[in-house]
């Protein structure tokens, strides 16, 4: 396996609608979609910047993994994803290779992709993500 | 001002040899480069990704601004660098837009290119660098 490009970076925000005004004012990127992720108790904003999305992660309760990270770290940039062609095999192979797996299946991420996290412990402390179509 | 694609993507890490190999045995990347920037007090090895690089950052002091994020933080995502057609109007545009600048004026990054950071207390906390030709 090797990623085709970074798919996103996925950036803990406080407040979603602030943050959209700076990317859009001081970047001068374009929110081309807001969506809500519940089984990840997030809202998320999109821009595109060349092949790679920024994804804003605003997390819409306590329980949120969002809310967890900026209560502990502040927020900031959160993980990033790597677009696979085979989000399942990439898993497997990751597990194979000693990385210690969020997602040992791929599940449903936003935008109707197939997703997969490695833990940040096995990854020198970078939550990574797999992303595709499979 | 609008950046092209994201340049690069920082990860700051502990141990510069250990972090190539799992980036290259596990993900199935290439560190085309290894390179010391005595400025920043950092070894950093590089990746394509598609577009965008991946910057591994080895402090080689204690002083280097890595090696206080780590202490801080502990290893992880460090910095996203915008490409930018130019970074010094790119710099001025986003101090008239009211944020505060780590640059003034672009310096000399890795690879050669001109480089200038934002403050994170400006950006929402995430170390935001523009990077390019001029």
């Amino acid at each position: 396996m090797t990623p085709t490009h970074i798919e996103h970076i996925g950036i803990a925000v406080k407040n979603l609608e602030e943050s959209i005004a700076y990317y859009e004012k001081v970047l001068g990127l374009k929110c081309y979609a807001v969506e809500e992720v519940t089984d990840q108790k997030v809202k998320t904003a999109f821009f595109m910047v060349g092949q790679t999305k920024i994804e804003l992660l605003e997390a819409t309760s306590e329980e949120s993994p969002v809310a967890k990270f900026v209560e502990k770290k502040g927020p900031g940039i959160h993980h990033i994803a790597f677009a696979m062609d085979d989000v399942a095999t990439s898993l497997k192979e990751a597990e194979e290779n000693g990385v210690r797996l969020i997602d040992k299946e791929p599940r449903a991420g936003a935008e109707g992709l197939r997703i997969g996290f490695l833990h940040p412990k096995s990854t020198g402390g970078v939550l990574t993500e797999f992303c595709g179509k499979k």
